[in-house]
């Protein structure tokens, strides 16, 4: 049997009841028998200061570790303003550095949006596209996962109980391992 | 005479000898006569905590109401990874919340960008410009302030001493508050 | 009385029964009485060639005359992939050219997208804003007219009927009237 | 040996003398040994009318055609108002139709831009890079061919001289022929 890809996840509000962060919380479940998702909680990692990227703090450095161990990345996220959450952007610019030690090179991605609005975060992903050229990542395209009315996808406990929401999560986590596994070869 | 506009100017990184600060100091001594620019320094703007938005720390509170009695804003930046430095995102992310208190609500704004390389962090701009349309912002379009190679163009102690780099941003200092007058009518 | 704002409008697909002709032709209806839309069709508008800017075909010039006589602008364009519809945006190169007389400079302008899936359009819109940097156009923020799901708000003679989207093309007519006086001043 | 990469190019704005045009020229010319460019004109190519893409024109026919024979893709454009110019945009709006027969799906590609300005048309490959996620078209990242100040690079008969583009784009090729080799097994 095939060795399970391993998935980092990341990503969604700070805020108690996060739905980007029940997202994420529900794609750990839904990932299929192949596939492992572990999550990390950004919410450690302080403002990036150049001057200190040499010796990054703790919460970075276990990120960049977290992320380099990884076979892809998962990125869950709200929009703000129509494009990345300032925290979010910071905790990927952390990543990117010191000059040469991008620990997102060459990884798989997908991606997942939330909103309470109609175009679901869907902004937000395509800013994360232009970044990932930067970075050297390798986007899956399909299926997109833009989760438009979030909150009325979730149960009383934050817990994603739509169906079609569901699937598409795990055809994407699907696709996402398909394509760890082509560029791993 | 009239009373000249008021423009707040904020950004560049947090390491010692920003290059984006060193534009924004720039812009300050450049400001045309009927205008004035003071600067605020966003390093000590948190992450954004969207349960403690209705009780904002002090700098937030302070970022606001400086940024509602601005005529005018000047943002200056570096790009990070092909977008908006998070940490400038971050700081935009608490000034337009919580909802119905966007403090930049109806704001002119001019944009400066520089980097090392070749495209003057004008990735970075595009990216702004995008998170205007919800904030309301009205940008000037020209001149577009892109600075490549910014670090060939300021001296030893971090000052701007090229002559075109200077007069483009003259330029745009006068434009934004030619703007500023006609959108106040 | 005020002396009405002239608004020029254009787009949508050459299609027999385009959704975005069908919106713009709501739009036109929907004016309030201080502006009056006139539509125009840019279907004859060829392919743009630099070699030929300097003596364009009637159809641009036509086009262009139109575009300089209006005070604003309406687009309203359904999204081709992710972005702005070729023969609309082979139609805006036209205008823009030769250097040094871009029809378009200056002028206030409004979109309007529609498609029949979620995110209504909206991407065309952002790379539409893009362009107008350049073109130095002042487009409007608010409201935004996205619609998606564009065929189930039209009746069987694709004529607009969906309430919600008639009261908020017509905010946007009243808004884009009102930047343009605004602009004028 | 192994069998050469098949590799489409297309691209360049129609007036005598495109630098794109020429640019493209020069990527068939600095082609390694293990990839072979062909060159297809898409000045035939008239505007996309959805009424007609059942039976395209033989133009379409045949770009599809070549398209989906190729191994791989290379698109080369200049930057028209800070996105990607109409007849381009066009041409890929002809190619990704009807629905189920996106003749790009799953191709590899890379791309090249230009202009006499200072950012070397590089908006227009952002915008290009966001069509792609619709088309389901894999770009490679890196390097980046993106070539300001072109007109200073090419010959008087329009023939690339510059060393160091030269060297880009066959670095560009070569990554090209590497990222399809790995995406085929």
């Amino acid at each position: 049997m095939a060795v399970p890809i391993k998935i980092l996840g990341f990503g969604g509000s700070f805020r108690k009841g996060s739905y980007s962060k029940a997202i994420l919380n529900a794609a750990k479940e839904l990932a299929p028998k192949d596939s492992v998702i572990e999550i990390f909680d950004i919410k450690d990692i302080p403002l990036f200061n150049q001057d200190h990227e040499a010796t990054p703090p703790e919460s970075v450095s276990m990120f960049k570790k977290k992320i380099k161990d990884a076979d892809a990345i998962l990125i869950s996220t709200p929009e703000y303003n129509y494009s990345i959450p300032g925290y979010l952007k910071n905790a990927i610019d952390w990543v990117s550095r010191p000059y040469g030690d991008n620990s997102f090179e060459g990884k798989p991605v997908a991606l997942m949006s939330s909103s309470g609005g109609m175009l679901g975060g869907s902004r937000a992903q395509y800013h994360l596209r232009q970044a990932f050229v930067f970075l050297n990542i390798h986007p899956i395209n399909r299926p997109e996962v833009i989760i438009p009315s979030v909150h009325e996808k979730l149960d009383a406990n934050g817990k994603l109980i739509d169906p079609m929401t569901k699937e598409k999560i795990t055809e994407l986590i699907t696709a996402l391992s398909e394509w760890s596994r082509q560029l791993k070869k």
